[in-house]
């Protein structure tokens, strides 16, 4: 199950009937529950069978407690965060840094910060802060992307 | 369907008994044609129902010509690549510039390159060049990556 939040800031309620738009200081949030099943089907999709993902003895060997989920799949989380609420953005740019495993059953939240926002044309060029969290404060996922908007009007999907 | 190949260099061939070590110059690659099956796959498994990768006109109206297959899809390619010859990698970092888009139905070729290897205690950290390739020589991503890895014993996996 993924759930999906936005925590604006206050300027974002100035009137209730105008659409919310989105500022530096917003944090646009997700989150998911890895499951053995979603580590199987990314890597059925994928082709990547890093026995790090299924093999125990791998796992304790490389240092980790039990098999731990794709990085990649952990971190399709900001691009979803970030399409959730602004329907037809592109991607731009990504930097990951691993920073802590994710084990399967664990829960990761993403939390996604506009830190500039620049109108180009017709477009929104926004750069965002992105990090995951499991257990509310570990960083598992630490980087910053880059994303082309249609405008900057948030789109609750609720 | 995915291939494999490596495109060792040529101390790699100092002898046919012994084995093949990774040095910076080697190219490991891969590819994958992605399906619409791929793509709606990979938005069930991460709830990424961004229109831009199922509704024409949402995609064109972002500048493309058809939908286009999800760049953290694409990225997978990476750390596919590298588990593929080093079972047991654990991937440390990886940037991602997204420069051209790629359509549903064409083929990706990826080309990872170690640009860097350091032994660290009883591992290797590996910085590697990462980039995927359409259509021979247009770029679709752009980036680098950092990986551990348990030895440089190259894995042919054939």
């Amino acid at each position: 199950m993924i759930a999906n939040h936005l925590i604006p800031n206050l300027r974002s309620f100035s009137s209730s009937f105008a659409p919310r738009i989105l500022h530096i200081g917003d944090v646009l949030t997700s989150s998911k529950q890895f499951s053995d099943q979603d580590v199987l089907q990314f890597s059925n999709l994928t082709l990547d069978f890093n026995p790090l993902h299924f093999d125990p003895h791998i796992a304790r060997q490389s240092g980790f407690r039990d098999p731990i989920v794709h990085g990649i799949l952990v971190a399709s989380l900001f691009p979803r965060t970030i399409a959730f609420h602004f329907a037809g953005a592109v991607y731009v740019s990504q930097s990951l840094q691993f920073k802590s495993p994710v084990y399967v059953g664990e829960r990761v939240v993403a939390e996604v910060r506009p830190v500039q926002l620049r109108q180009n044309k017709d477009r929104y060029i926004a750069k965002f802060a992105t990090k995951c969290f499991k257990d509310r404060e570990v960083v598992v996922i630490d980087g910053e992307a880059v994303a082309l908007l249609p405008n900057l009007e948030i789109i609750d999907g609720k």
